[in-house]
């Protein structure tokens, strides 16, 4: 039988997820749920994320999904035990799947994890790299998902800042990482300018392919063969922006996209 | 007697309209909303950021104030008449004063208005500038408010990203404007910064300064007079976080911070 899947996050980062679960079960139905009067959470803290993360699974739950992935790396890292307490249907996040990639891969077993403010305060990458042999030094990014959102992918300006941000990092505290982890769903789309800035030796594990991987695992590919499923999508703020910039995220336009409100 | 004047933002920004007020009416008390667990207001949506709005206005009025200011570009460009509806005290805006101060000092009768995206789309600015016989070119610059917050005030990456704001907007639509308007309560920490890009003819114009210069219009100045007065903070979301980052925007530490929950 063909999968239903939950995919949730803070606005439209959780896409660049979705993407690639698609990619993986093109057959399976997924229910994308874009918390956008909320966004962006990196900037939140616990007690608010786990707030808005718990009523937006609680939502899909109700949709009738059998598996809920928690496309943000903020909510995975801030709530991701609470979101697991609060429903009934497994939940995948994006932090181990990301961090399990990230050990297999290192020679060095130094990585290094790029990701909001928030994701950094909480040391989830760091936690779970730690469990897993690796030792991670965490590099908060404020300024890259607004530069994202301003479609400044390939700009001067976000390649100045990259450096800025990369050089910090690899210069200082993680000489001899090998490993950059994006631990943040809205990192994938600048995959290009960063792999120029970051020394040659070092692999970036893109949390959104490891995710969608460790879905596969779970239910099996059987459960997403053959055409495209349905895609129904559920913004708490404006549907229009949604279309306009999710589409980016995706990699192709979205249609059903329906306004939500959590907060009864 | 003293005054007791309410200000509201989305969050740290609408303390650049405090200092101001505090400098204009030491000797008022002052309460203060941050509305943090919200923020930003810029990329929402005219229903959001009116409901927010307004139960934060509500919030204030219980706390015995006479006077409200929206402290906030956004909330008084989508949601002002809203506003005023919902509460029983008089209210001011900063969209009204700026544009004033903007139409007493243009010789040209053009301006530029520096703005969020949100307050950019509702054209707020620009009609009450036409109002005064002005004619105003707005400009969305989303990136000015994350670069303020990464503390990013006199850097070379701001500096780059201002240039490019400024020089599209002022070599293109706007060769003869004479005024730039401030449309954002973050963008007064850019102040030193755009006055260098800026061409030198071009006067800029803080809505925070017009703005508490209306409030004393208003109250009078002996409501104000003396030793400073109380001032009391609540924020939505984190309060470590609005003691840090608040301090920088009002330009002193701050001490009263209380975390409220508004929405039930």
């Amino acid at each position: 039988m063909t999968a239903v899947i939950g995919v949730f996050d803070s606005g439209f980062g959780g896409l660049t997820v979705l993407r690639e679960l698609r990619r993986a079960l093109p057959g399976a139905n997924y229910h994308y749920f874009g918390d956008t009067a909320h966004l962006p959470y990196g900037a939140k803290s616990v007690r608010t994320v786990a707030k808005y993360a718990i009523s937006a699974a609680h939502f899909l739950e109700q949709q009738g999904i059998e598996m809920l992935v928690v496309a943000c790396n903020t909510a995975t890292a801030l709530a991701f035990d609470d979101i697991r307490a609060a429903v009934k249907v497994p939940v995948v996040g994006v932090v181990e799947p990301g961090a399990q990639r990230a050990a297999a891969i290192s020679r060095t077993k130094k990585a290094v994890v790029a990701a909001t403010e928030a994701t950094v305060a909480s040391h989830a990458y760091q936690r779970a790299l730690e469990r897993l042999g690796v030792e991670a030094t965490e590099k908060a990014c404020p300024l890259f998902v607004p530069l994202v959102e301003e479609g400044w992918v390939e700009h001067r300006v976000t390649e100045e800042v990259a450096h800025i941000y990369m050089d910090e990092v690899f210069q200082d505290g993680a000489r001899d990482a090998d490993v950059l982890v994006l631990g943040c769903t809205h990192y994938p789309l600048l995959r290009p300018l960063l792999r120029k800035v970051v020394p040659p030796r070092v692999e970036i594990v893109d949390s959104a392919e490891s995710t969608a991987a460790r879905v596969v695992e779970l239910l099996g590919k059987d459960r997403g063969l053959g055409q495209p499923g349905d895609l129904r999508c559920y913004a708490t703020d404006s549907v229009e922006k949604f279309r306009r910039l999710g589409g980016k995220f995706l990699g192709c336009p979205i249609e059903n996209i329906e306004l939500v409100d959590i907060e009864k």
